[in-house]
């Protein structure tokens, strides 16, 4: 059966460094068929379908389109709108309308919910429709998948990042903390101990949300390391939470906001700079810093991986050829099928929908306070090549005045 | 006349990207030399020296040095010592009595006095010393020269971080203040600008220590521009200061302090984060954002610019040459002689030390809100090259439903 008539293609959630790849390969790859009359992209996500804001990008030139694929964040924009049953029923009229046949949405495990909802008001309706979810998460937090597009690109930058800090710490010691974004999978923070190459190279300590946080343990594992090397870096989670479950920063904030009777927001920088006033008031060190690195992550043009480029790209196109050439319905789901290759596959929107992933208990060590070798096998090939960093090995003169 | 012994190389302040090219270019080209009897590394700038912290550069193999050189941070260890007439003096004793003849310190303008201060001894003494200062500062802030090494690595982190959260502030509109370093001087802020290339592109705002930062302004603007794009991308330095001077950062946060009853230290993201909940309580705006840059600006090894490793290692090797060819005493600087190429020349330590330099009026707009092409011709060739942006070009589709 040919399916004829028009593709919508949209982005949700969060922007990723590479979610312009799974656009392209969707909208080029569903050009290719003749039974496509029109390829449309929503802007802002399913807020431009109900909104009816549509694009033509059938008209767009493949050579530009190949210049936005490798530009970071969302070029259709996206939306941070939650879509209820009654929001998915306006998206589905909207695209009854419009004669959409094929429906591509890249997004998270909510946008992945919109699309199993929008699909079952079709079958619903006997609408004959495709409706395929394209992974994309910086939080690597979808079931099923082994790893998701934009987690390898992200993953560099904070594997960068803590190279360079480590590296500065090196040269100016005392005790850093880097906050990485993740508030329920720790796998992006985790990914800061992904360039380590000596043994001595930070981050020392590394904090999930997966592990129950204690402020008292957190200081002694501080001292440890900084007893030991003259100086320590920390990864922390931006959702660190203690054993009731409840967010650091909000337990440690709510304190700060009701001594301050006023209506200061600490949002950004807060848990970063509380947890190192933390330890400068408790432990005997000079210099220590902190540093949020928010929205830098995500987008950051430099730091994209060549892995996490391609299979952006590739479920994008596979999501059209499921679609059109197999006419089915779900998400496209990447699965490891060799040390490093990947396949995909198309899964049952049920099983991608609404649930979070978290990090295995064998990716993190028995003290919750780092990652394991397993770990780092798992995700070294995703974020792609990194430079080479090197040390000094000179000896050491002896000393004539001090000795 | 040919000053034969030994070379001590050091590094001073805040590392950079690309400060380990200068010490591989002054290490390298000096062990060239018959007369260099050993080259010696003190580790942590001029505290090393004091404390006859030394090791010995000439058993380094120049591959390892080579990888060494395109590695972030000083290889050396830094120091934030800034010393005295008396510390200097301890300095030189050292390097007396390890008959050090040739002594290159690669630092800002505190490390430029040092040099200053150990060579007005060795003068005096009529010991046979030869030491040269060798620029470096991601601040840009050095008197002479044109600009300095490690100020077009950290203007290249500057620029594509604003590119990444620009593209991220169109997917999902709000305010975005971005808090970049430089306490007095605008340089590395208003590299924020230099990789614009639509007329919609962020930064639309950058607020610079060298204009007297006032809230109520600050507040008009990201009104104005609100208005205009439906979105802000916001650059700010941190030593953006009021009118009589004092820093906006300390403003805002005595007054937490004063409210909090409390020891909290807020210097990692406080600026940011009470600028954004100034417009958050303030325009009638839903998502206000921030993030400070941080240490992430100076040693991330994705952002080293190309022209900045380049002229970086270059005057490492002329500071040798300048010792041990020239006999001569003094400070490399970094002159442009055509769009885009520099020469270095020597220039005596009294022009170079201590000062700071800003950034000249023609480089900022009259609104004190934003810098001028004058700027981005300046800049724009120090930061190498920098990837595609492209945007989505496809005609909107006539509305058929919400007419």
């Amino acid at each position: 059966m040919k399916l004829t008539g028009k593709v919508l293609v949209a982005q949700g959630g969060g922007p990723t460094a590479v979610i312009n790849q799974s656009m392209v390969g969707a909208v080029l790859e569903s050009r290719k068929f003749p039974q496509v009359t029109k390829v449309y992209g929503a802007i802002n996500g399913v807020n431009g379908i109900i909104n009816e804001n549509f694009i033509d990008l059938t008209q767009e030139t493949t050579h530009n389109l190949e210049q936005i694929a490798k530009t970071p964040s969302s070029a259709l924009r996206s939306t941070r709108d939650k879509p209820d049953e009654k929001y998915c029923l306006e998206i589905f009229d909207m695209l009854q309308a419009h004669e959409i046949r094929y429906f591509f949405y890249i997004g998270g495990n909510d946008s992945a919910d919109t699309v199993r909802i929008v699909n079952a008001y079709a079958e619903k309706s006997d609408y004959q429709f495709r409706a395929i979810h394209i992974p994309k998460t910086i939080d690597n937090d979808l079931l099923v998948n082994d790893h998701t597009p934009g987690y390898g690109s992200a993953a560099k930058f904070v594997a960068q990042a803590f190279t360079g800090v480590d590296l500065d710490n090196r040269a100016l010691p005392g005790v850093y903390i880097g906050v990485v974004m993740g508030r329920h999978a720790g796998f992006l923070t985790a990914a800061s101990a992904l360039a380590k190459k000596y043994h001595d190279d930070g981050p020392h300590l590394i904090y999930l949300p997966e592990r129950a946080f204690s402020l008292d343990q957190f200081l002694m594992d501080v001292k440890e390391v900084h007893d030991q090397y003259g100086r320590c870096v920390v990864a922390v989670s931006e959702g660190i939470a203690d054993s009731s479950g409840t967010p650091i920063a909000a337990t440690m904030l709510q304190q700060v906001e009701r001594d301050a009777h006023g209506n200061i927001n600490l949002s950004g920088g807060g848990l970063g700079d509380l947890l190192a006033s933390y330890v400068k008031n408790n432990l005997r060190v000079n210099r220590v810093r902190s540093d949020t690195f928010g929205y830098l992550q995500r987008s950051f043009p430099l730091a994209v991986s060549s892995v996490d480029q391609s299979e952006a790209r590739e479920v994008g196109e596979k999501a059209a050829q499921f679609a059109i050439w197999y006419d089915a319905d779900g998400s496209v789901t990447i699965h490891r099928t060799g040390d490093y290759s990947v396949d995909y596959q198309l899964t049952s929107l049920d099983l991608v929908a609404r649930y979070t992933k978290l990090m295995p208990d064998e990716y993190i060590n028995d003290k919750g306070n780092y990652v394991t070798e397993a770990f780092r096998n798992y995700a070294r090939p995703l974020v792609g090549s990194l430079p080479n960093i090197a040390h000094l090995r000179s000896p050491s003169i002896t000393k004539i005045i001090k000795k």
